[in-house]
């Protein structure tokens, strides 16, 4: 038994995340496939990323995760797989895998790439505007039935990385900006638990400001203050972030992607 | 081979689904996921438990039903497991087995209830916001690969249930009201089959009003009338339903869930 | 192991599909369920059948693909099964097979219908509006864990076949007609790679209009043009489709299913 997650910018409606189910299905009979999510923004490279990133570790060792977010396509751009840490990644080189790659190195985890350039790993015949199905999906499956990464093609130590836009120390606290906005409404900042470190201890002395907006105080969970409030608190994946309890927050403060945000220690 | 069912208001977007199947699968291997809804309206816990009460019995005895609709995450409530019936339950105890439960109760099937307080069975590192990741897809992995329900927390018998809109007898028919709509604009009430009883034999002689709207006589199914027409009918869970052929009902009247509905006999 | 692809109208909201998955687990528990799409437009028979004919042959020999998209449920219109080449398909008798059925025609795959008429590999109890769930799913799943499908009811000779729109030969080339948009806004033609033969291998010759643009010589793929030109080029299933580059075409040109559409060689 292997696993392969998904993660497409192609909708839900055409039939072809399905279709790569069936290419690997018909590789890897005894593939177990999850999709992740297939309504990454069209063409966003980042946001991609930001999923491959949150989720990857969750998921057995030896998974295969197969990112399809591909604007380049058919053009000069490198097919890759990749080994980071315990997890593979198939797709385009095109800075998907920065984050999650990012925490590898964080972490000392190996990590190794290949251009996936042996054709007899591919579909018989390849379209040049849907390398999902006809490169990566049967890539993807003959990695997750044990072929040998190495096998499907030439070693590289260069893949694209994305510019991350880093948060910043200021005098008592972080300077960041708003990374992603989850489907209800949550804004999540590239400031993370472990910069606020000791701080985070005292947390009703953090204060955050997002769109003139000033929380005085974070929280651990929702439920800790009445319906409609804004709160700060900390992601499940370790990102603070700013929420309505029960609503939506990015609505309510008009919040968009590289939106600054801060966070400021009042405490000792 | 054993099965677990998810049914959550996360959205398909951010990827926390998938990583619900990864946890699952890192514990229990073989289990087959199914995903039932991930699209229900923010914290309706209603919503979800009208899911759960039409689909649970469709799915082979010991199917692990997990719900995640959870506005009370990392608060007091309390993480449950149920056995009702021939099907397990796992997650928040806030009210989303009711209509199930009561379902089990008329049918005279058991139901036991234990609240998950071992954390042996839950991810090492529990977030404060994601029990669906940390506590239930671990817990339900566990119960799928055939830990007793009995080890994964401690018994109790008081489970939180939601007030339900009861329908009223009339004397020659019931009135209720609008407990669901569904992707085609059908509108269901809470009106069964069971209530009519006899008179629906003479379907043509039971006129039912919503929204000032009278139609005169029920159908079976759609194709006995024209495209366009409005007609009365059982869903196939065997509620009072109001459509329109090959249209959207629920637009074309303006129903709204809790709107009031009424059937009348006119036969003998 | 063997395999069931799912196309339907449902939706992704109520749980009908997951519900499907439950029955078909119930009766053929080692199957692999994929779901192609289940937002084709409510009662859009055409829609379901172009999913099925570009998906469909992508799977393993042996995959049974049922599509339920069906405003006649419950009438007359009879329940069917077909194997069409290598593939079986279950649903409605209502046109979806149509494109499909041609292809095999053309390529001279064999094909046979059974109308299914046992109830005996049905559920129990039979919706009149549900027979997704009733009668699709149990038979599907009956087929996949080996049942012939000579067994499952009579064979008949006579499948509902839709109109199709064909492309006419003009002096220099052919006129045809948008037959699909799809989630990146793609606008795909019903002129095939195949009708223009030769001309294809100077496809820097051939202009395409559509909505009173004139797009002078086709591409490859869409990295060959700058962000936002409006090129024209091959679909992944080779149909004559316009795009544009990291954009949306029909948003762009208005484009609507139905739309005239011509391709003209300028060489030699």
């Amino acid at each position: 038994m292997s696993i392969i997650s998904i993660i497409t910018d192609f909708g839900i409606k055409d039939g072809n995340v399905g279709v790569m189910h069936g290419v690997i299905l018909g590789i890897a009979p005894d593939t177990k496939i999850v999709d992740l999510s297939h309504v990454v923004q069209p063409q966003n490279v980042r946001e991609a990323g930001y999923i491959l990133y949150r989720s990857a570790t969750y998921f057995p060792k030896g998974t295969v995760h197969m990112v399809v977010t591909d604007p380049g396509v058919g053009t000069a751009r490198r097919p890759m797989a990749a080994r980071i840490g315990d997890w593979f990644y198939v797709g385009p080189d095109n800075g998907i895998i920065t984050m999650f790659l990012e925490r590898a190195k964080q972490n000392g985890w190996p990590h190794e790439f290949v251009h996936l350039n042996k054709s007899e790993y591919w579909l018989p015949v390849v379209s040049h505007i849907f390398h999902g199905r006809d490169i990566f999906s049967p890539c993807a499956a003959h990695l997750a039935r044990g072929v040998p990464m190495s096998e499907l093609g030439t070693p590289f130590t260069d893949p694209i990385l994305l510019p991350l836009p880093r948060p910043e120390k200021t005098k008592n606290g972080w300077k960041g900006e708003i990374v992603e906005i989850d489907h209800f409404g949550n804004a999540a900042s590239n400031i993370r638990m472990d910069d606020l470190g000791k701080a985070f201890d005292q947390k009703e002395k953090i204060h955050v400001k997002l769109k003139d907006v000033e929380i005085k105080g974070m929280v651990h969970t929702f439920g800790e203050r009445p319906v409609g409030d804004l709160i700060a608190l900390m992601s499940s994946t370790g990102e603070l972030c700013v929420s309505v309890v029960n609503g939506n927050a990015a609505t309510r403060l008009g919040v968009k992607i590289g939106d600054p945000i801060e966070a400021t220690f009042y405490g000792q």
